[in-house]
């Protein structure tokens, strides 16, 4: 009957995981920010007249450095936040501390990696879909526990 | 005082309801990279160079297909996300069984709903329209409460 | 040992004061949907065929009321939504009530600033960009603390 008081304790290393990786995902997503800026001011690329930061500058949208970085930006909304509410329920089905760290840890590096092949240095495939899909696995088989702890 | 601790248990039947629809939307959600994934390669609209399957192949932004699969993927990004954390501090106001588990029902049916009329078979408005405010009126009167127990 | 109860119980000040600005900015973001519909009707500007409300329209995608309201509506998913799962995580690292209700705050107030000067009544630089750094100050150091509670 101490169960919920417990697996939401940092006592709980299912818990304790989960706190670390999502803190470092919520700090890579916060980073993507800076990547878009630092692309942006490079190209000067900007979207809205009040950040033009000279008269002869016009909005611009179509930069590719400035779209990839995007692009991977909204990669992670997809996945990444998803996976914070779901990794969060999961912990609360008192899951195997095992497997939980490692699919926590799975997510994590391999949304990590995903970012530095997609948005830093460019790699050919497959490199972004294997981590892509490692994430997107790992996300998938929690929600599936998620859902058949919550259906019975 | 062992409220919290129930609350957050999956013998709270609102608890349980919440972890149900939050677990299967975010499969949903994941269902929508692959919804996407089908479009790029049956259309063959890649956005970026190391995607391109072929050297006759050009990155493409405006598949009509793809770009309607990634504007219900967004929508799911605008509501869904949202809904994730305000189900859970909804279900920390220990509401009514009955009219909680009813407003979690009313956003996953409405939100699948919406995804299928949008991204899967088209149908005309306001099919569309119609189930996008039946999960946007569940959500804000569940923040509503959230921010009226925070208040006072 | 009754510190997690304690930590997500509505008597806890920095759990009250997170549910009440994760509520407004819940809500703040659903008014995003709605600003975007308001420009999209305003302007005739609509994604898709079946939005159409006369056979004399066509879809179109670069409206620059609509785009603007859109970007806003996009920096809140990529900084609200994070923020969400870490000032939980936060609160549940038991912080100083003074020091996390102010961050909390801070959030709140800065999102909603940015909303106004972008995409309500555009302020010139560096309006925008004040608002979005404090937001993404605070949230930076509660993830860091979040990161550090989970590490060790």
């Amino acid at each position: 009957t101490n169960m919920v008081l417990e697996l939401l304790s940092l006592t709980n290393p299912v818990f304790k995981s989960y706190t670390f990786w999502a803190g470092v995902l919520v700090i890579k997503m916060l980073a993507m920010s800076m990547l878009t800026a630092i692309q942006r001011f490079k190209t000067k690329t900007f979207a809205n007249p009040e950040d033009l930061m000279s008269p002869k500058l016009k909005v611009k949208f179509d930069d590719p450095n400035v779209e990839r970085v995007r692009r991977a930006h909204r990669n992670d909304l997809e996945n990444i936040l998803p996976f914070f509410v779901v990794g969060l329920l999961y912990t609360l089905t008192n899951p195997s501390a095992f497997l939980a760290t490692n699919l926590f840890r799975a997510v994590g590096i391999s949304r990590i990696v995903h970012t530095l092949v997609y948005a830093v240095v460019v790699v050919p495939q497959p490199a972004r879909a294997l981590s892509f899909f490692v994430a997107l696995g790992a996300t998938a088989y929690m929600a599936l526990q998620v859902v058949l702890a919550g259906a019975f």
